[in-house]
This record gives structure tokens, sequence and C-alpha cells, in this order.
């Protein structure tokens, strides 16, 4: 499929601003992406920094413009949780059916890549040019070294914002009359710590998992990269009694380290130097609507839809907006008007599911060892989905191991909470749990 | 009660900023008002424009600084609201008990009068400067001509963003991490008209009440003006059946106000012309926090928290607002790092809980005459109230007629709210909706 011609600009050279650029290149348009950064493929990085987590939605739009395995070759499969209680033995828990993964793939890895493969289509990049304000009917953009300084204009018939979270190009949209904005941080923070590779190249902890030490309130993850390290998060509230703000000291933090992570502790390479050195950063659900402007300017990814990390859906939510775009532009043609309609209306159901489920996904993970009922259920649910495959998919699969959409997948998760609330009311439910008689009531409740 | 004098600039001289200069200057601080707008005492208005109505909160706040009874001079007391249903005689609700009113007044003339008292204060004034910058940290301000022009800086010790719905300052707190914010449109937009004075000066329909056309989807409001003359508003979906999309010509325009508001159509002057010479303005909920920045800067009014007009208390939130901060000044004395802490977790809930009933109260208002359960509910828990008064506060009175914070006056509606719901479950409510049984019923449930 072959558009009209157009002047397109993308601002914005993430994963998301690269990827586009890749398919709207395919579609005959001309492409210019901006970017306030330098060129991050001329950056020194150690290759760890952010992990990402590639699953079904994020290769389907990588697969339909022929970049799949490429992709694939930089990103390691991991098939299951490696769930570490305190005190207890690590313990294994499979993401899904045999044959199903997520995939870990570091950020700049991965967007040198995009980059290198979208230049190849033929998208020019201007990085280092900051994009300050946006004509929304005109569809110019002015870029300037400062926002006081002197400016240049660009004209073109679509601009695209693919710049983030903290969008320049949205922030043009929010001061029009009724744009509906919302930004909300939660309370938890978040640090990034490292795992160092063994000496000669290997992996200390099981490549092939998912790392997790739940610990109610918070929690520590490790995702493995290419050359032997893992990188870590920690995720903890910035304030309470157990907090960011409580670390102050190396003392305090090797102190907190040792009580609730002693397994990993002696591992993590530098660890009271990088806990002060690298950022707290925040975390931040934003929605807004409109997505578009006429049609001449789109918002996609998170730009339009940022999310917190817990369902690591962010770049795949992004990704599958750009694959929706083209389907929706197979069936519009030319008219951008209507396509950018579509777009909007198609995909923000689906944005606001994802930003739920990531949302409650935080409490799922981090007190996945706190309450036996809680992991009770989980055995009922999974013992019912073997049983039943064609009945039962768990939310997780839906949203991580399929294409299905995310409001219906959050619909039918719903649903799913709703029958276990009933399951979990029977009396003596701890000791019937594996029998017919739940299978025969859960199966009277599914009608 | 003096504090140790600071210099304080506060940003926006609308009602808040002018109410606030008053308080601050009789605590005695030096105070300096900035408004990107002209002197509105120099801009030829009617005198009608928008239309208040102050209420219990309102007054108290003008009290504790000695000016209520001057603003009373410029205001008119509505005890009542006068419902016009479609081809039925017009009826009248009284608001609460015997005394009890909301004031209409006039924003131009009030805050003409808000100026005058706070420059006879000795706050001074400084119009048609915009500030386009906020240092928070140091509190200084920046202000010039243009956002891209030369900027004169200001150094201040607290700075206070009084400076409405699309506050600047707000907006610069905005950019930092960990500040949530909210903005939502609702489907409705509003558009003013007016009815002038009978020749002799008197006013058209009867000046002591709020009068009010509710069609379900819509409606239409007038209130009266010191001149003979009413400020009315439509309000109307932006989008569907019945909407201003539809209303495109002025024969569509005459129309629609002769099918819905035949009786009142010949007296609105120059209706047509004035129809689409008239904005139609969209209608917003904000909502953020924190609302302060260490000692040096604090949201106050519409800043921190604009809501929809329908429960009429967006400048009475505001004026309390001001009221509260007096009081907790009281408490900390100098201390404004503790008087910021305590002003805005004392005030988000209260202003979460306005924003809440008005954004109810829309339904409510337009709906009057729809549903005759509705109507019967109303009923039954006046002739209760009227009986037990000590037992039973509507939520309106509350809300209006009282200084209870919002927050407790939400609570309890919502809880009386779940009696009602109870009540109107009884199979034969219709038929005794007045006995001695739905009292003892209701009383029961009070427990």
């Amino acid at each position: 499929m072959i558009q009209t011609p157009k002047n397109i600009a993308i601002i914005g050279s993430g994963l998301v601003g690269s990827l586009l650029a890749i398919y709207l290149k395919k579609l005959g348009h001309q492409i210019t992406v901006y970017d306030r950064r330098p060129d991050i493929r001329n950056v020194q990085f150690s290759g760890r920094s952010i992990n990402l987590a590639m699953s079904d939605r994020g290769w389907t739009a990588l697969r339909e413009v022929g970049i799949e395995e490429e992709v694939k070759r930089i990103a390691i499969p991991l098939d299951k949780r490696a769930i570490h209680l305190a005190g207890k033995p690590e313990y294994y828990q499979k993401y899904g059916k045999e044959g199903e993964a997520i995939w870990s793939i570091s950020r700049g890895v991965l967007n040198r890549k995009m980059i290198d493969l979208a230049e190849a289509e033929g998208a020019k990049f201007h990085f280092e040019e900051k994009v300050w304000d946006v004509n929304l009917p005109e569809g110019k953009i002015y870029t300037g070294a400062t926002e006081k300084g002197a400016w240049k204009e660009y004209d073109y018939d679509i601009v695209f914002g693919c710049d983030g979270a903290f969008s320049r190009v949205r922030h043009k949209m929010q001061r029009r009359s009724r744009f509906n904005y919302h930004q909300e941080f939660i309370d938890v923070g978040y640090k990034e710590l490292t795992i160092p590779a063994n000496e000669d190249g290997t992996h200390k902890l099981d490549m092939h998992s998912f790392h997790i030490w739940p610990r109610g309130k918070f929690m520590f993850i490790a995702m493995p990269n290419m050359d032997g390290s893992f990188t870590c998060t920690l995720f903890l509230p910035f304030e309470g009694e157990v907090s960011f703000e409580k670390l102050n000291t190396k003392d305090e933090a090797k102190k907190f380290f040792n009580t609730y992570f002693p397994d990993v502790t002696p591992v993590i390479e530098d660890l009271t130097t990088d806990f002060f050195k690298n950022p707290t950063s925040a975390l931040v659900t934003i929605k807004c609507y409109p997505w578009t402007y006429w049609d001449k300017v789109a918002l996609v990814g998170d730009s339009a839809h940022a999310i917190v990390p817990f369902y690591g859906q962010g770049m795949n939510a992004g990704f599958e907006d750009i694959f929706a775009l083209k389907e929706i532009i197979g069936r519009f043609g030319d008219d951008w008007e209507e396509i950018f309609k579509a777009y909007q209306l198609e995909r923000k159901p689906n944005a606001d599911a994802i930003a739920e489920l990531s949302y409650r996904n935080f409490v799922e993970m981090s007190s996945m060892t706190a309450d036996p009922m809680f992991i009770l259920q989980k055995k009922i649910e999974k013992r019912f989905a073997k049983k039943y495959p064609e009945k039962w998919i768990p939310a997780y699969s839906r949203v991580t191991f399929s294409n299905q959409p995310y409001a219906e997948a959050l619909a039918n998760g719903n649903a799913q909470e709703e029958i276990m609330k009933e399951i979990m009311k029977i009396p003596n439910i701890e000791e019937i749990w594996d029998t017919d008689a739940v299978d025969r009531k859960i199966l009277a409740l599914l009608k």
C-alpha cells in the first residue's frame, strides 16, 4: 500500500518515533525526525540502562515491517518469573504456555538499532534540534537553541508527537479548550542498579528469568542483558517507614539491602556508590484527549498515554498504536482527517485499559508473597486454566501473549476476578481448592 | 494579629486575588498585585456579565475583614428557585429556611469594588503587566510585554498564584516531578444572553428568584442584576441531537428557543444577534497537588481547584481558602512552611469534594423535571427535614447555608442518598410517602 506522499515531521527519535518513521516511509512519505537530544548512536552508554520487555504486541508491530528477527537477535527470552522470597529458596513461575516468553532488551541498544533501520528506509534525522512550539492548524514547527532565542520555522503536511511523557507537542494541544489532561504520579519511586556479569561473561542469576524480590510495599527486580549483566530496579515508596527518604547515608542503604535482599546484595555492583549517584525517579500515568488535531497533528506512544511500568507494556502499547494506525490507513486511504479520528477513537479506550492494568499490577507484583489467600487464588486459577484452557485465559496472558485489545483484556480480567471472589468465599476453600466441586462452581459462574 | 512583614506578590487581581490582598495587608504585609489585563475599573462593561451567587462561605470571608455589608449593597438576595417547566406555570422552591438566601452579584461590579477596597488598605496594583515565569525556590517573577521579549525580574518573599483556572503560576509548578494535575472538560458548553429591564427599571421576572428552565440534557437560567436586567445562561451539549453544533443559523437558534423556551424567548434581548456574537464557552474541572512550593509559593482559588458552576460555589470556595489560610496563620505565626503545609492538607479534600458536588449538580438541576421518582424523593426528604430539622440537613443547605467543610457535607450527603435509595425501594412508596411509616424507616436507617 502506498499513500499520496506527504511531508511529515516526527518529533522524537525514541522507539516509537523511529518505528513510526519506518512505517510511514514504507507508505511513501517524506519523513524528518527531530530530537532535542544528541544522536543516541554517538552517546557512550553501558548498553545496560533501562530494560524493556518486548511481548507479542511489540513483535507483531515489528514483524509487519520485517524487522522482528533482526531485533530478536539483541533480545533475551524470559519464559518465567524467578521469585525470591525472604529467607526461602527462589522458585519459578512460568509466564504462559510452552514457548511463550517476554523478551528482555536494552532500551539504548534497541533505540540505536531502530534509528539505523529508519535511516536505511530513507528517513532523515535532525538531532540536537529542539522543537519549542507547534502551529497546530498549519502544521508548522519552531526549533531553536533556547526557548527565548531565535527560532527556525518549518512547514509540514503532518506532525507526529512521539516526544514522550513530557511531550512538547501535547503541551501545545493542552492549552486549547476542551483538551482533557491527567497526570498522576504514584508514591513509589525507582532507582536503577546493576549486577555485573561473571568473569567469563556468563550471568550470575538464571538468564531466562525475570527476577523479582517482592517485599509487600516495595520490590527489587532484575532483567538480563546480552553482556551477562543484569539491570536491576528498586521500587520503593518516596516517604514512609521504609522509603527513599529514610536512606540518606551509605550505611543506611547497606543496612536496608542486607535486611531485605541479603541474597542478592553481595553481587550488586558498587551498591552504595550507585545508590547515591543514580537518580531516584518518579513514575507517572498520563491520560489525555483528543490525541489529534484535525488532519495535521497526532500523538503516538507515551505522549498520548504514559503508563507505569508494572505490566511491561509501555513500549508494546506505543508500537501497537503504530500497527493500528497502519490498519486504519488501509481503511481510509489518503483521508487523514478520518484516519486521525478513527485512530484516537480506537486507541483511547485501549490506552486507558493498559494504564489501569499497569497501575494495579504493582500491588500484585510486590505483594506476591504476602497474602496466602492471594497465592491460593492464583493456584486455583492456574489449575482451572490448565484443565479448561479454552475457557480461562489469565489476564496476564491476554495482555502479554495476545493481540486482544487491551480494553477487552481488562473487561475479561475483571469478569474473571469477580468469579474468583465468589470462589474464595467458599468456606472450606483451603481444603477443597483442587477438587472437581470448585471446577464445577467456576464453570457455572462462567455461564 | 500582625505577622512579621513580608514582601508579597499576588498574581491575579480577580475576586480571590483582591480579597487575599485585603487579608494580607491587614496582617501587616507589603502587597503588590499583578494582572495581565487592564484595570477592570477603567474597562467599559454593561454591569451584567457573568453572575455569581454569594452564599454563607463567601459572606463569612468578607465579614472577617469587615466588608460584608458594603458588598451586600450591590447584591440581590434570592430565597428560592423559580422553576419553569415546559407548558406548565412556573413554580417556586424555597432554597432553605426562612431568611436563607443566595445573593446574585455581577462579577464585574464586585471585582471593581474589591480592588477599590484592596487599594484603600494599601495594596499596590500593577495592571497590564504579564507574568511569564516564576522561579519557585527563590520567589522571583518575570514580567514582560510578550513571552519571547525582554523580561523584568522581581524578587519576593512569597508569591501567591490567584490567576485562575489557566494559572501561569500553576503551569510552572506543573512541570515539576510528582505534581499531580487533572483538567477535565464536560461535554456541555454555555452561552450568555440578556433579559433587559422594563422601561421603568423594574425586573421582567421575579427579582428574588433564581430562574431555571430545566430541559433534561440542557437548561436555561436567569439571575437578576441591580439595573433591572437578568443575566441568562444557556447550558447545552456541544454535540448531539440538541446541541450547539446544530444551531448554526439565526433561524435555527430562533426555532430552538421557541421550541424549548417559548415563555421567555420574547423577552430575551437581541436573541439571535447575541447568540452568534457571544462566545460558546467550555466548562472545566481542574485538580492539582501540591498547591504550594516550600514557604515561597501558594495557589489560591481557581488556580488550585477550578470547578463547574452548577453549585454556585466557585467564588465561595476561593474565599473560603483565604478565610482558612488566616485561621492557619493564627496557628503557626510566621512559619510559612508550616502554614502552607497545613493550608494544602486542609483545603485539598474540601476542594475535591466541592468539585464532585458541582459536577453532580448539573444532572440534578437539568433533570429537575424529568423523573417523577426523583421529584418524589425530594418531596420525602423535604417532608422529613421539616419534621426533624436536627436530623436531616439537605446537602444543598450544608454546602450553601453553612460553613461545614465541603468534604463533610459531601460525606453526609452521600449517606443521606444511601438512605433515600432504600426508602425509594419501598414497593408502594408512591402511596405511603407522606406517612409515619416512612419517617420511622428513615429514622431507623439513620441509626
